[in-house]
Formats: structure tokens, C-alpha cells, sequence
């Protein structure tokens, strides 16, 4: 309490990201970052930019970076935006396209940073609750509502909504912006991206930090018809005109180009994925369908959060969420196969 | 106009930056960039920064950094807050500190962005008219008020307020926050960080992009007692838990660490700037005392914007501002005296 602070300073409950221990060694499975590094050309990029010309400020636009992303998904540079991280980009969504008269619905197991968006932004929610196998059914969102937002895969629950169950809930709700948090999508979902030119309604975002191994460097960016786009932009040039910096820029960029690699490594993260599934279950574990780069799975006769305590103890960070219907699970980052089979030996030892 | 976009959307007047040509080449003096490189350590710091580890989220606090700034300014580690820029540190300010039920205080004539933040975040503002000489007088803030914000140097004018009369605004304002935007004030201001244990009311503002030369990395903070403080943490992390990447963190602290480097820089551009005032002066421009890497020079014989059309045209960029009070005046970025003596040269064909 602070007489300095506004009275929403007072009132806000921030989002708690995952642990980032920066002096201890641990197999890190605690906040879905890729154990493979970069594209190599992204390290090149990055580096390259590192020199004189750091003294200059960026481009205020991104250009060279929101045409890769839309070379990539086969868009119009206008349909892009870019930003400091999704967490940014989502923020700003918040702002320009959310903030209505009417509740924002979202999963009530979903991204823990939407309702610090809601709570900073001062926007009126709505939770829908998930089915009891924590998967969204589009008919619970045929309400009236003042926008929708849902992670695709859900996050933390790694399961993905199809894109005719998405055309469901964007055809009952064209007045209202239906956001999709696509941060997992590469690892196995379907991508909306090829419904931008279908539904004005639609907002996709995405990030650099988990298919593309760039948790490090910041980076991440929405896409929809360029109306979106717009109101996007003008609340980011009423916020920071040059939220990216150069190297982010560069490095972003080149990862995107390098599509060979990307594929490659999310090909390799599903494998290991499908093999820890399958370990934990035969673990006697109940493993929720994931198309992620993590799972979330529930020991079926331990408790979570010892389990999380002892895991920690022995060297293994994994996420536990101490909030109702998922206190039971544990949230289990996709490492290498070695990591996986690292946490699957402590995992024996303590179960 | 959009359906889509939020209320607050359609009523932004966004923020307009400074002129980045990308493909040209301009002796650009429009944007205070700093026309030497940044510290070779700095630059040393970043490419070591873009490596395999670019997979992992930087630290969300960003220590290291915060501890350097504090080191530099002699401030305990509670007393830093990092951010993405200056702009994020400051509009984060502008939510946590100056968002209050009485309008916030700033002069008329000062940095574009403050009402573009206000806008966004719905904050009622008083703007107060600098003197006839673009001075600031202190006691034009002793009236009810939620907040103060002012640069100094004050921009555009590059005039620096002393620290007694910082003092008074202080004093005569002790239940409000008091934001002293520090932009420039390595170029020959004095800064206010000595005040800060004595003012529980007073938040200093800088930047890594003018007498660091990083303007294309995006690093500011802020410094305050630790309640002001945690006010902004609280704001950034519902905001974006990460906001300065692996490269920002590490090239910053770098470069705060080389105060060798950064004394000689700004002491060059002092240099420049008291010789380029002198030949303004002499080629009839009054020119306003600057103690920024900028000089605010009104041509007494000549347009100001077609002056600023016609040094475009011959290749050097400054800043014109199309705006009551200050429409006669050209902004002018101290460059190396190279820059500056080409600049002095195209002027003097042009007027």
C-alpha cells in the first residue's frame, strides 16, 4: 500500500511467471522453453546486429520482420503485427480490441495472464468453464460477450480445439474479436491462420519463444485482416514506438526463414513428447492429449505438489498450479530425450 | 474506424517518431541518436548474449542490470526498475504513479509521447506554459494537482532546471509523484538521483539510447524509493514478465559498467554542441542554452520547416515540429564534428 500508487496499482494481482533459477543448475521442464537452441542462422543474425549501428534506433515498424512472418504464412505484410514477446502483443490486444462493454469470456483453465491483462486494463470477464476433460465446447461461447480469447492448444492442458470447432465459435460472434493464442500450435494443432481471409472477427498470435527456441530474445506477433491490425498499431504508438530491438528484429527474422530447422526441431519434440506420454501413463499417470511441447498429467495415487517439491529436490523443475480442478497435475515441460529420460528416473525413484 | 476496435482506440493520437529511414542515407540528425558507437565491451557483451541460450527466458527481473545501475548511481538494487526503453518505463510510470483523480501537470512545450500516454490511459491532464524564455517556473507546480512530469533537460528546448528548484517542486508537491524524465542529462544537466533518499515523492526516469548509444537495443529504467518502485513492478508483471531480452540485459550492463567510455563520449558531444551553438548563433539563429545532445535553433531570417524540407532534400535530416510556440524552431541532433561541419556547410548554401 502506497499512497504514490493509483488506485489500480492497489487493486491489480499480477501474473507469477514460472521459476527462472539463474545460479542453480536444474533439467528445466518448468516453462515450456525448447531444449534445442535457435536456428543457427538466427544466432548469426543476432550477432551480426550486435555492432556499431546498435547506436541508431530500429525500425519502428519491424518491416523486414513482419514480411518474413508474412511470407511465411502466405499474408499480407498489412495483416502482421509485431511486439515485445506475445505477452506484449497480447496486452495490447487487450487494449485496442477486447476492452468492451460486455464480459471478455475465456476458459477458466487457460493462460494465467489473461486475467492480470483483465485486472491491469480494467475489463470485465466472464470464465467459461472447460468440460470435464478440460476441452472446449464452441456452443459455451455463443453468448453475448464483448470478445473471446483461448489458447489453441490450451494451455495448460496442451489439448487443441479444431479449426471447424474455431469456425463454430467465429460464426456465432461476428460482432466481437475471437483471439487465438497460438504459442503451442507448432507442436502438432492446426493453425487458423488460413481463416484470416474468411472472418474479419479473427486474431491470431504467436510467439518466437517455444517452437522457435527464442524464449531469450522477446519477440512476438499477431495476425488478422488489417483492420485489426491497425487498431493494434495505434495502441502500440501510443505505448513504445520501437518495441524491438535490433538484434530481435534480426533474429527473429532469420529464424523464420529457417523453416528446415524449425520443422526439424518440432518434429523432434513431438517424438519425445508421444514417448513421455506414453512412459507416464504406463507410471499410472492420467495424461491429457497434448499437442504442445509439454504435458499435463496427474498422478493418479501421489499428490502434485509433493511431487513438484521432491522432483525440485532431485534436480527436475516442473510447474505446479496450486488453483482449483488442476491442483492434482503436474506440468511437465518436453526437454531432449535425455532430459525426459533423466525426470523419468527420478520420477520412479519417487513414485 | 472499426467496429472492432475498442472506445479508447478510436480516440488515440498516437505518438509520431522521428523520420527512420531504412534504405537512405541521411546525415541523420533528427533523432538524438548518439553518433558514436556504443562501448566496444557493450557490443562484446550483446554477441556473447546471442548464443544457444537465446531457448531460455532471460531474467525476469533482470538482476545483473538493476545492480549495475544501482552500483553506478550509488542506489540500493530496490531502488532501479529496468524496462523495455524508457517509453515502457514511462508509460508503466504513467499507470502505476500519475494516474490519479486530479490532472496531471507537465509544460506545454516537452516531450510528444506524455499526452500520447495519457490518452491511452485515460488520464486528465493541465499542461502548464513555459516561460517566455522556454524555462521552467517551479513555482507554476505549486497548485493542486495528481502528479507532475517534465524532462531535464526539458525537450525540445535542451534547457536544464537546477537542482534547487527541482527541489522546490518537490517540496510543494509531497502527496503527488514527481517524474523527472532524465533523457539527457549526461550532456551537462545535473541529475537528480542525489535527492532521491530526501523525496519519497520523486521518480527519475533515463535511458540507454542517448548517452549510451543504444538506441537500437531498448533499454531505460527508473529510480525511486522502493515504494514507487514497486508500484511499477507491479504494473509491469500484468504486463509482460520478461520485457528486456538476453542481448538488452547483458549489453546494458556492459555498458553502464564502462563509465571511461561513456565520460569521453559525452564529453565530445558537449564539445560539438558549444561550437555548433556558436555558429548558429553566428549565422543568425537564436539558439536556446542547451545542456542536451540537441540544440533548438530558430532561423530569425528563414522558415524553419522549409528549412528543414530543403536540408532534407540536401541530404541532412533534423527535426522540425509543427506545433504552437515552437513552429520557427528546427531541432538539431549533435552529430561528430564531421557530421556537423557538413551540416554547417549545406545550411550555409541554404540560407
Amino acid at each position: 500500500m502506497s499512497k504514490f500508487w493509483s488506485k489500480r496499482t492497489h487493486e491489480l494481482d499480477p501474473y507469477t511467471p514460472g521459476e527462472q533459477p539463474q545460479n542453480q543448475q536444474y533439467i528445466k521442464l518448468n516453462t515450456n522453453e525448447n531444449p534445442y537452441p535457435p536456428s543457427p542462422k538466427a544466432i548469426d543474425a543476432m550477432r551480426a546486429a550486435a555492432d556499431e549501428d546498435m547506436r541508431l534506433y530500429p525500425d519502428p515498424m519491424a518491416k523486414s520482420l513482419k514480411q518474413a512472418v508474412a511470407d511465411f504464412y502466405d499474408l499480407d505484410v498489412s495483416e502482421v503485427f509485431v511486439g515485445n514477446s506475445s505477452d506484449e502483443v497480447l496486452a495490447h490486444t487487450f487494449v485496442a480490441l477486447l476492452k468492451k462493454d460486455k464480459p471478455l469470456f475465456f476458459p477458466d483453465i487457460s493462460y494465467g495472464f489473461y486475467p492480470a491483462y483483465c485486472g491491469l486494463f480494467n475489463i470485465e470477464t466472464t470464465r467459461i468453464p472447460l468440460a470435464d476433460d478440460f476441452t472446449i465446447n464452441p456452443q459455451d461461447y455463443a453468448a453475448d460477450n464483448g470478445g473471446i480469447i483461448f489458447p489453441n492448444p490450451n494451455a495448460p492442458s496442451g489439448i487443441a480445439l479444431s479449426l471447424a470447432d474455431i469456425e463454430k465459435i467465429l460464426m456465432a460472434n461476428q460482432d466481437v474479436v475471437v483471439v487465438i493464442d497460438e504459442a503451442y500450435i507448432d507442436f502438432g494443432g492446426e493453425t487458423a491462420v488460413p481463416l484470416i481471409n474468411k472472418y474479419p472477427n479473427l486474431l491470431i498470435t504467436q510467439t518466437f519463444s517455444k517452437s522457435r527456441s527464442l524464449a531469450g530474445l522477446r519477440v512476438g506477433f499477431a495476425m488478422g485482416q488489417a483492420d485489426l491490425i491497425n487498431g493494434l498499431e495505434r495502441v502500440k504508438n501510443s505505448f513504445n514506438s520501437y518495441p524491438l530491438d535490433r538484434a530481435a528484429i534480426a533474429g527473429a527474422t532469420a529464424s523464420i526463414k529457417d523453416k528446415v530447422y524449425f520443422d526439424e526441431t518440432c518434429q523432434k519434440i513431438i517424438n519425445t513428447r508421444d514417448k513421455v506420454s506414453k512412459a507416464l501413463e504406463q507410471m499410472d499417470f492420467s495424461v491429457l492429449p497434448s499437442q504442445a511441447n509439454f504435458v499435463f498429467a496427474k498422478p493418479n495415487k501421489a499428490d502434485a505438489e509433493k511431487l513438484y517439491l521432491d522432483l525440485k529436490a532431485a534436480g527436475v523443475l516442473v510447474r505446479y498450479f496450486n488453483s482449483p480442478r488442476i491442483a492434482g497435475y503436474l506440468r511437465i515441460t518436453i526437454g531432449t530425450d535425455a532430459d525426459m529420460d533423466v525426470f523419468l528416473e527420478k520420477l520412479a525413484m519417487l513414485t
